[in-house]
C-alpha cells in the first residue's frame, strides 16, 4: 500500500488517534496529542507491556521525576555526549541535522557514527546545499548540539535541570534504595513507563521522530557470573535476525532461527536473546505484522558507548525501517559511573556472599577517633566516614599532611596522623560487586504508530469502499459497540441494558445511537472495534430475544441470543 | 497521632512508597520518586479515578504534551499572572515566598491574595527577617516570580517552551478537534491524567508541595442554558461543607447536608455540587477518612481569575488542611481567550441549533473573488477567508484603502474594493455559542499522600508493637500475599500454584518466601496487603487441603479449603 504514512496520519486526525498539538496556534514540530481513541490504544499497549515485561516476570515498576539536576547527567554521560550534529545555514539561518543531510544526498546510509570533521569533509566533497534556501554549505562548521531540554530549578539560574532523555537514568540513580527493596539480592528487575524528551533538530511529522515521547524500559540487574535467564520459557520462539555480519549482503540475508539456536550458535547474547523472545511474542499479541518486522544487530560503531551487544526491533512502514525497541547489554557501565560521580561507590554495588569464606589480603583504614572526637564534636563520626571513603579511593593521600573533606558545605581538615592504612590478612565472607544491566527499551509512540500502520486495511463491501483498522482485540480502544437500530426508546433501552451488562463483565464498550446504522459500522471499523451488536425490531419478535452480532474484518452478521451475549462476544475476540 | 507526617515519610522510604529523588547526588527539593509500592498505589488511584470520572460518566480521555509553546500561555494568562511573591535576602541570597513569610510570622492566615505592596508593608510593619540568616528584610523589594519552567525548543532560543502548569490547557487548546470527535454536540467531557510542573520557590518535603506532580483533570463542556447535571445520581450523598459565610466562625461551623439540599438552598452551584457528590463517594472508596475531610469554598479574593464559584476538597493531616482537589465553574473564560488569541474564534465555539429558525438582522461580508482570484492565484480562497475573519472582528477596517493579512509568513494586501460589508435580514437556524466549563481537578500525589496518612495505624499484637496501613482493597498495591511456611519444595510448589490461580482470577498477588513467617506478615501489614495466605504442613494433612487465611486489620486467621480459595479471598476484600 503506497502512502500508508499519509493515510494513517489522515485517519489519526479524523478519528482522534493522534494529531499535531496546539494546531490553533500553528503548533510546534515534534509535539503530538493523542486524541480519545489514540490515548486509549496507547494505554492498552502500555498495560499490555506492563503485564508482559513487569508483572509476569516478577519485576517491579517505579515512577521517577522527568526533571533531574545536572550531576545526574554529568555522571550518565548525557551532558557531554548526547549530541546530534548540527549545521546552520549562514544565509537563511535554517538548522539542519548534518548527518541526515549527508544521508539524504549521498549513497551513505548511516552517517550518525561519523565525526564532525568527517561530516564536514563529506559536505565539501558532495558540495551539499541548505535544504531550505539552496545556499552552499561547503566551509560551514558542523557543531555538536546537545539534545537535552534545559531549564532552571527554583529562583535564579544556579540549579540547572534537564528533562530526562531516557527513563533509564531515573532507575539507575535510585539503585541505592531499589536494592534495599530487593533485599540486596540479585537478580532483580525495575521497570518504568514514562515521558522522555529529546530536543530534535529536525523532528519529522507524525509519531516517529518527536521531541516528547513515552518510553517503557526495563533494567534487569544481574550477577553476570551467577545468573542466567529462564531460556526454557522462550527457547522455541522463532526470530527473524539481521546480524552485523549479514548486513553487507542486503535485506534478503536474514537468519531465521529459534531463541535457543541463536544462543547456542553465538549469534545473540543469552540475556538479549531471552528478551528478544519475550518481545517477539508480545509484538505478535498486540498486532505487529511479522512479515514487516525484524531484529537488527547494531554495527560496532553504531552502538552506544555503554553497550557490549545491542539489537533493535524494527518495523517496516512504507518501505522504511523504524526502530521501535532496543535490547542492550549495558554491562556495569551505568552503576559504576554513578558510584564514582556520587562518591558513594558502595551504594551502587551489591554484597555477594561467597559459598565459603575466603582468606585474602586487604587494605584496612583505621581512624583515630580520640583525635577527631575532641576536634569535631558531634560531626566527628561523619567526618571520619568521609575521610575513610576518600582514602579508600586513593590511599596515597594519607601520606600528605592533612586530608580535606566536605560536610554540609563546610570544609574539614583532618590530620594524617589520625589515619592509619594497613594491609591485613582477613577472612572475607563475600565482596561488593557491581551488577550488570540488561535493558529492553521500548518507544511507546512508535509502537502505537506501527500497530496503527500494520492494522490499516482498505477493502470493498458490496462494491462500497471501506477503511478499517484490523486491531488486535488485546489493544483495541473499544472491544464491543452496541447500537439500537433507531433512536427509539424500546430499542435504545434494551441496547443500553446490553451495554451495561457487557461493561460489568469487563469488556470496553461503546454505545452509539447517532446516524444511520451503516455509518455507525464504518465509524467502528475505522477505530478498530472488533464487534458490533445491534438491537433491532427482530429482537423483540423472537423468544428468547436475539440481536445481530457483526464481526469487523469479515463483516459477517449472525443472530445471537441476548442471554448468551457475554459468551458470544468472548468467543469472537 | 502526633508526627504522622514524619511517620508516613519514614514508612514511605523504608517500604518503597515515596522518597526524595536522586538522593545519591544530594537531591533537589521538590522532586520525589515513587518506589515500587508507591507507584502501584498511585496507579491504582489513577485507574480508580479514570473509572469514576471518565468511563462511568461517558467522558473521554486524551494525552497532550507536557511542553507547549509561548502563545498558548499568553492566551491562558499563565505567562502574565501565574506568579508567586518572592523576596531575596540581600545578605545570604536565600529566596523566600514573601506571603508565606508573612503567614508564618504574623496572625494572618491567607496572605496569597495580597498585592506585593501590601506584603512589603506587612514585612516592614512586623520587622520580618530572613529565615536563613536573620537579616532584616524591611525595605527589600517583593517581586513576582513566574512559576512555569521555561526551556528552548529546537536550536537557538527563538521558540520558548514551557512545562504546563496544569493539564487543563492541553485540553482547551485542542478544543477545535475535540468538538469534532463529539460531533459538535454539547455537553461532552474530556479528561486527562498527566504530569504538571510548578517551579515552587520553597517546596516542602514530601508529596504536598512538589515541583513535578500528577494531575487528574476533567473539563466538562456544557451549554449553560440547556444542560443540567444528572443530580439524581448523587442527590442523597451527604457533604461536609465549609461555605465562605461560615469561615469567619471557625472550624465548628460546617454545614452538613445532602447534595440536593446544598443545591436547593443555593449553597453550591448545581454543576459543582454534582461533582462534589461524585468525589465524596470516590474518596470514601479509596480510603480517605471522612472525619478528616471537608469541602471548603474559596473566598472571593482567593478564587482564580476565571472561576465564578470554586470549592476545594481538603484533607487533614497532623492538624493541617491540605487541598487535594478543586471544583471550579470556569464559565466561558478559557475558550473565549483561546478563540481570541488564536484568531480562530469559530474553532472555540459550538454551533447551537434553534428549535425554530429565527429572523435576525446580520452583518454579512462578501469578498469579490474576481478581484482576488487573478491576484493571488491558488492562495486566493485562503486569503479571502483570512480577510473575512479580520473584518468580522472589526468591520471598520473595510473602510480603509487596503486590508493586510498574513498567510504562511507572507503578507497580502487586499484592496478594500473587493470587500463588501452588508446589513441583511436573514433567517438563522442557530448560532455559535462558547461552551461553559465545569472543572473537577485532582492532585494525584496529594491524594496518594492522604490515603497513606489516613490509613496509617499503630497497634500491638500480643503486646508486640505493629505498624500497618489499613488501605482500601480497591487501591492496595497487593491484594493477596501467598507464603510457604518454610522454603521447602513441597510447600513452595503448592504456594506458587495458589499464587498463579489467584493471579489468573484477576487479583494482584505477591509471593514471598524470605524470612520467618512473622516478619513476612509485618512486611505485608506495612505495605497494606489486606490478606495473607500461608501454606503449611497442616495443608497436606487435611483432605481436601486447607491453608491459613489471615486478615490484616484484625490479624484473625482461619483455615480455608484450597479449592474455595478464590471465593474466600473475594469475600474478604
Amino acid at each position: 500500500m503506497e502512502n500508508l504514512t499519509e493515510k494513517v496520519a489522515e485517519l489519526g486526525k479524523r478519528r482522534g488517534f493522534f494529531f499535531q498539538s496546539s494546531e490553533a496556534y500553528g503548533g510546534v514540530a515534534g509535539f503530538q496529542t493523542f486524541g480519545p481513541e489514540g490515548a486509549e490504544l496507547k494505554r492498552n499497549i502500555e498495560n499490555s507491556w506492563r503485564n508482559t515485561f513487569s508483572r509476569s516476570l516478577g519485576h517491579r515498576e517505579i515512577e521517577a521525576p522527568t526533571i533531574m539536576h545536572k550531576p545526574v547527567f554529568e555522571a550518565s554521560g548525557h551532558l557531554d555526549g548526547f549530541d546530534d550534529m548540527i549545521i546552520e545555514c549562514p544565509e537563511c539561518g535554517t538548522s539542519s541535522r548534518a548527518d541526515h543531510l549527508v544521508e539524504d544526498n549521498t549513497d551513505i546510509d548511516e552517517a550518525e557514527a561519523f565525526s564532525t570533521e568527517q561530516i564536514e569533509g563529506l559536505i565539501k566533497e558532495h558540495d551539499l546545499v541548505c535544504p531550505h534556501c539552496d545556499n552552499s554549505l561547503t566551509n560551514v562548521d558542523v557543531d555538536d548540539f546537545n539534545l537535552m531540554f534545559e531549564t532552571n530549578i527554583g529562583p535564579g539560574s544556579e540549579t540547572k535541570g534537564y528533562l530526562r532523555p531516557e527513563t533509564a537514568q531515573g532507575i539507575f540513580v535510585e539503585f541505592p534504595r531499589l536494592k534495599q527493596y530487593a533485599r540486596n539480592k540479585l537478580p532483580f528487575g525495575i521497570t518504568q513507563i514514562g515521558k522522555a524528551y529529546r530536543n530534535e533538530i529536525s523532528p519529522r511529522k507524525g509519531l516517529v521522530r518527536v521531541r516528547e515521547f513515552t518510553q517503557a524500559e526495563l533494567e534487569h540487574f544481574i550477577d553476570p557470573e551467577e545468573d542466567s535467564p529462564s531460556l526454557s520459557r522462550v527457547e522455541d520462539v522463532e526470530l527473524v535476525l539481521y546480524p552485523v555480519d549479514n548486513q553487507g549482503e542486503g535485506e534478503n540475508s536474514y537468519v531465521e532461527t529459534s531463541v535457543r539456536k541463536a544462543v547456542e550458535e553465538g549469534i545473540v547474547n543469552k540475556w538479549v536473546a531471552y528478551y528478544l523472545g519475550i518481545a517477539k511474542q508480545w509484538y505478535v499479541d498486540i498486532g505487529v505484522d511479522m512479515t514487516r518486522f525484524r531484529f537488527r544487530q547494531h554495527q560496532p560503531d553504531e552502538r552506544a558507548h555503554y553497550a557490549s551487544d545491542c539489537w533493535d526491533a524494527e518495523a517496516q512502514v512504507d518501505g522504511a525501517w523504524i526502530e521501535i525497541a532496543g535490547f542492550a547489554y549495558r554491562g556495569c557501565y551505568d552503576l559504576t559511573k554513578h558510584g564514582k560521580h556520587s562518591g558513594n561507590k558502595r551504594d551502587f554495588s551489591v554484597f555477594k556472599e561467597y559459598d565459603e569464606p575466603e582468606t585474602v589480603e586487604e587494605t584496612t583504614i583505621d581512624i583515630d577517633m580520640s583525635i577527631l572526637g575532641p576536634e569535631f564534636g558531634s560531626n566527628a563520626s561523619k567526618v571520619a566516614e568521609k575521610v575513610k571513603r576518600k582514602v579508600e579511593l586513593g590511599p596515597e593521600i594519607a601520606d600528605e599532611g592533612a586530608i580535606f573533606v566536605h560536610l554540609d558545605g563546610e570544609e574539614y581538615a583532618v590530620d594524617s596522623e589520625a589515619v592509619e592504612v594497613k594491609e591485613e590478612i582477613v577472612k572475607k565472607s563475600g565482596e561488593e560487586i557491581v551488577p550488570h544491566v540488561v535493558e529492553p527499551s521500548f518507544g511507546v509512540d512508535r509502537t502505537v504508530y506501527t500497530v496503527l500502520a500494520h492494522s490499516y486495511r482498505e477493502d470493498a463491501i458490496n462494491s462500497e469502499e471501506r477503511t478499517l483498522l484490523s486491531l488486535s482485540s488485546s489493544v483495541a480502544p473499544t472491544e464491543v459497540a452496541v447500537f439500537p437500530l433507531m433512536d427509539k426508546e424500546e430499542l435504545s433501552n434494551r441496547a443500553r441494558e446490553i451495554s451495561e451488562r457487557l461493561r460489568d463483565y469487563g469488556f470496553s464498550v461503546k454505545y452509539d445511537d447517532t446516524g444511520n446504522i451503516g455509518k455507525r459500522y464504518r465509524r467502528q471499523d475505522e477505530v478498530g472495534t472488533p464487534i458490533c451488536i445491534t438491537v433491532d425490531y427482530e429482537t423483540f419478535e423472537e423468544d428468547p430475544e436475539t440481536v445481530t452480532v457483526r464481526e469487523r474484518d469479515s463483516t459477517e452478521q449472525e443472530r445471537v441470543r441476548v442471554e448468551e451475549i457475554e459468551e458470544a462476544v468472548l468467543s469472537r475476540l
